[in-house]
């Protein structure tokens, strides 16, 4: 029995072993490699990978400060593997993995709220190098925390080129295929280079939504048998489970998948609540009807739609709503992508005041092609900078957004406190109406620091101190909210 | 018997006869007064009315030209008076009365189309004689073909004001009572005036949509009893039904009335039946839950929502939709009535591509509180323009367009043809949404003349002769539209 002492690491960084075996027969499926973590907060089991080339390889994320120790066995080990390490405090910057917070939100594991303002580059990391770079590049600069890709390469308007490797092994053609897999065996490469993604999105502070699944196929990765599929749900699962920014996407448009059925999703969502120990977000995305989101390895709503149903699906499935695909800024052919940079922004405000979240896309036609939405590169729209406005908006209130008291032509929300009449904070949001003044009536005996805000204008502008019945002038102007904090 | 011979008028204009008659006791309920109007292609009975101060009334309208006789009988005449008179051809310009047309459309009885582009203004006629004016000369100048507008005054937002006179005599107010009316009298001044404004509309040709009852009153008008309302009915229809261009609408929001059940706008509606020997257009505007409009006397449906409806409404009833309140282009504090003069336009495209159509309002605030949806006046909006582009665009095609075809990301209207796959003319509308460019396909065999239109910037310019399947560059902004006119 061999015992090393491996380097310390940071809390909620990797620790990756790596172990010499066999590389013939078919590693894949013949060999199997689990390790047991420990320290004395916690204890994980965790499956290994093979990486190709006789390297065998087991990742783990320590959620704890102090020493760890680890068992690994394997199929090919004569003897268990053992050894310990130490994790030290987590990095500046570095929170943890976001999970669910107060049933409807999200938190960083160390208690930092997190609201999602994602965007969507579907296969921006298949792009080439360049583009990698570059929308890397934008992302850092952008309101971003997060962001929804795809393992397998896409097929779809504006996105015919193949990528520089495949997820599996070719096998031999038979006539009239285009494209053959060895789906038992995968590219360790093509894996890495995804690996490579999410770890620079984690240097940034943005978390990697990964689409595990998707219709938009010409390669036949959409057509898998579902035990191929379980298989690769188990490869991606033990590879990319300990990096702390990986959502599980079970796939995108999981309705437009050609053979899947009910029990093909839940099957898969057994693989994963099998090989991720650490219970990463977990959510799968509609075109049409939504998936039953009330299913337990579901933690939270993914959903394409617009964003005024957001208080609704929250008192449905008492989770929190993600509006990931409310339409994308731009001037393409296709209605989901050419909406205006004002009506990208309003969807982002409606599921804020609704209590929930949204995400960005952005479908610019230019003459080479290069669209966000699918490639990544460069952004081109309006609406990011009052997204950042949005999240600065947001991220200056004590508390998070519920749904709160709204009036017909009005959407109300506040940050809840002791009071159930007279909270902290009170949000009005007006949308595509543009009322040049409201009336307002404060609850008896409280005063309220009342600002206006022109969410495209991006001013938030100070309005008085106010209390009982008021009129307030606005900007009649579309897009206006209006904000009241407590002072007395 | 007496009998004379009346002098000359043109067709669908007012044969107006006027016979003394008994003062005293309370002829509004004590005497009665019925002709019978014939000629060669018609014979009608026609209700009589009290003028006041001795003075009864009758008032024909022509549906024909020629001889006609008519024979009058009251309740104080001791004998018949009969008479005779001619009638010409109708003054150049006047079609006639509106009609249904084609299950879902309109037209003059003359066979010319009639497409309603209609304004509200629903006390523009008791503001004082310059806002009478003014509003006359405004709508001459602008799109709209018919106003929707109140008998009785208005209480309501920036509408306070008593009017010159009132539609009943006084009666004794008992303590407490700020107002107190007999119901058995009316005052033919307050009726005289509201006659001339139908008059005066019907000069510019303009369809006066009048309102016999609404909830928004602090006399006491909408508190009426069944009976008395009632009388009011055959009193209001017995003056003014000869008038071409009146339409009836029994209320504006007639779910807000206080003390209605729907047995009494039945009853309402069997007076109208009984007293209007014309058959004039007959609706009721709902607030919240429509009224029943499949009922045989409603002949065609007004309704207050967004128009994204209409083509739904008009499958479900089989008959014209008229979205008379859609909402109101304006800036004040409520909800309907701070839309932008964008979304005003958009509403009346989405309307007239479903098949329908819409009608206007105005609530920009000013000091002077004069606002054109309750005052009338001046026009102070964007959408007015846009909607007289509208009405030419709509005004140059060689029919009614009927809903045809659309995809899920437009709205696709088409004049039908011979050829139900290829009709004379194609129109695609995209609302809110910007495609830079869309794809079509054309029926094969056929060539069409394609036109790019931007209802926003009313621009219509031709894209040249299409065949096949095109990319067909549009403009990228909102409101756009496509026109295909079939030349071959």
């Amino acid at each position: 029995m061999s015992c090393t002492c491996l380097s310390a690491l940071p809390r909620w960084g990797v620790q990756e072993i790596i172990l010499p075996g066999p590389a013939t027969g078919n590693p894949y499926c013949d060999q199997s490699l689990t390790a047991v973590f420990a320290c004395a907060d916690e204890q994980r089991t965790v499956p290994g990978f093979y990486d190709g080339e006789g390297r065998y390889m087991v990742r783990f994320m320590p959620s704890f400060e102090g020493e760890y120790t680890f068992r690994i066995t394997g199929s090919f080990l004569e003897a268990p593997v053992c050894g310990s390490f130490a994790v030290l405090p987590a990095r500046e910057g570095v929170h943890g993995p976001v999970q669910v917070k107060d049933t409807y939100h999200f938190a960083y594991a160390d208690g930092t709220p997190y609201r999602p303002v994602g965007t969507t580059c579907y296969v921006w990391h298949l792009q080439g190098e360049e583009i990698f770079e570059n929308t890397l590049q934008t992302l850092a600069a952008s309101p971003f925390n997060k962001i929804r890709f795809c393992v397998f390469p896409k097929h779809y308007d504006y996105n015919h080129n193949e990528p520089f490797a495949y997820p599996f092994q070719k096998a031999e053609k038979k006539p009239g295929q285009d494209y053959a897999w060895d789906f038992t065996r995968f590219d360790p490469a093509y894996f890495r280079h995804l690996e490579k993604a999410i770890l620079r999105l984690g240097e940034i502070g943005i978390e990697a939504d990964i689409i595990m699944l998707h219709p938009y196929d010409r390669w036949g990765f959409s057509r898998m048998e579902i035990r191929q599929m379980q298989r690769y749900f188990r490869y991606l699962v033990s590879r990319i489970a300990a990096y702390r920014n990986v959502w599980w996407s079970l796939a995108n448009e999981y309705d437009l998948m050609p053979l899947m059925v009910t029990d093909h999703w839940e099957a898969l969502a057994q693989e994963i609540g099998q090989y991720d120990p650490y219970g990463r977000l977990t959510s799968i995305h509609n075109c049409f009807g939504f998936y039953d989101h009330t299913r337990p390895w579901v933690t939270h709503c993914c959903i394409q739609r617009s964003t005024e149903g957001v208080d609704r699906w929250r008192a449905q499935y008492h989770k929190p709503v993600i509006v990931d695909e409310l339409g994308y800024e731009g001037n393409i052919q296709h209605g989901w992508g050419n909406l205006t940079g004002e009506e990208e922004t309003r969807r982002f405000w409606e599921a804020a005041v609704r209590g929930g979240y949204a995400g960005h896309g952005e479908t610019y036609w230019s003459e080479d092609e290069i669209l966000w939405w699918s490639h990544g590169n460069r952004l081109k729209g309006t609406s990011p900078a009052r997204l950042q406005f949005l999240r600065d908006f947001l991220d200056s209130l004590p508390g998070y957004l519920e749904p709160w008291r709204s009036n017909w032509d009005d959407r109300c929300a506040c940050v809840p406190g002791e009071e159930e009449n007279a909270p902290p904070v009170i949000v009005y949001y007006y949308s595509h109406m543009r009322p040049s003044f409201r009336d307002f009536t404060l609850p008896e005996g409280t005063v309220y620091r009342a600002e206006v805000l022109d969410t495209w204008e991006m001013t938030r502008i100070p309005a008085g101190e106010k209390e009982g019945s008021f009129r307030l002038p606005l900007t009649g102007r579309q897009y206006a909210a209006v904000c009241f904090t407590r002072i007395k």
